[in-house]
């Protein structure tokens, strides 16, 4: 099932509300109200109320949202169930880094092949996974894997993308500071943490 | 000067136009249209007019946007030009990878301090910067840097912001995968990478 018209800021919301719902089912909650999922996201309960109406609603008055229920829903919507395996190309600091974090798993995620173009690099085996050579990218054609994460530095990104984009990559988390140039049938997320920063002190008390 | 009323979401977009009008900056160019900036950073213009009229718009029709004024507008809106300090806490590939980042600049963010607990790393210089005991955090409070960025672990991660607070940081960028409780007048910012991981699959074709 494919819902339609749902917001891009809804989509980005949706994988929060997971984390919330997942943090609650640890807590052995079955329902939960918009509010308390709010308080504990620092979100306006408003706007989840109307994210999740995008889809049908789901809570009960009184009574609030079925954790599990909500969850499959967003696992759903999301495509988690599905497309859930990804390429990792540049292992850096932020490479480990993101090789090490626990929490893709928790969507269903999982980093499935790893790819540097360092001679020292390659052939090591970290977390079960052995490091190829980055020309080898087009042997992921018949593997059938639909998502990348690009941690390489700016200037070898672009070619890293084409290379991805021809071995049949859909969709591109892109750490490397740079505008990607790919098909229009290719998503690309580029983060910049700079920007995350950046925004704090909009926030600050204006005495500081 | 302090603008009131801004959505968060806007905010969040203010950034992201800086980042690129830097880039038309760097290209040499005077004014830009919505049109151009949308292109680029794959927005729809319309979000950005109505972005930028919270601020007064600055547009002008045939010709676009001045691009220098438009950054010195965005980066009084975001008080870049004052709250620029930053301290880092946590000296794993993750913070290893921040600090090599090459970005935070662009913002004018600099990164002033770092701490870990690891006693191997402790007394390490890195980009001119000493690594620092993460015990040694309470003496940040006369330094009155206002930022703090967190990479530890999710189990250290709550006793280090309250370090933080303590030391007088009021706006934290937070990596571990945890919900930090800190004085509401402290504004937390969490990244969870595989969120945004997370929603990539719901852009893919359907066949995939």
């Amino acid at each position: 099932m494919r819902y339609r018209k749902i917001p891009n800021e809804t989509i980005r919301r949706l994988p929060m509300y997971m984390r919330g719902l997942l943090l609650f089912t640890n807590q052995g909650l079955r329902n939960v109200s918009s509010q308390k999922l709010a308080d504990l996201l620092h979100i306006n309960p408003h706007q989840i109320r109307k994210d999740l109406s995008y889809f049908g609603g789901f809570g009960t008055r009184g009574v609030g949202y079925d954790v599990q229920k909500l969850l499959g829903e967003i696992r759903s919507i999301l495509r988690l169930n599905t497309s859930s395996k990804a390429v990792l190309v540049g292992m850096g600091n932020l490479g480990s880094a993101l090789l090490k974090y626990p929490g893709f798993g928790a969507y269903g995620l999982e980093i499935t092949a790893i790819f540097d173009h360092d001679r020292k690099k390659i052939g090591r085996t970290i977390k079960n996974i052995k490091v190829q050579d980055i020309s080898k990218i087009s042997t992921l054609k018949k593997k059938n894997i639909p998502l990348a994460i690009i941690t390489v530095s700016a200037s070898a990104a672009q070619e890293v993308a084409d290379k991805l984009v021809a071995a049949g990559i859909k969709g591109i988390l892109n750490f490397a500071p740079y505008y990607l140039d790919v098909p229009k049938k290719v998503k690309v997320i580029t983060i910049d943490i700079a920007m995350d920063l950046a925004r704090l002190p909009y926030y600050l008390p204006v005495s500081a």
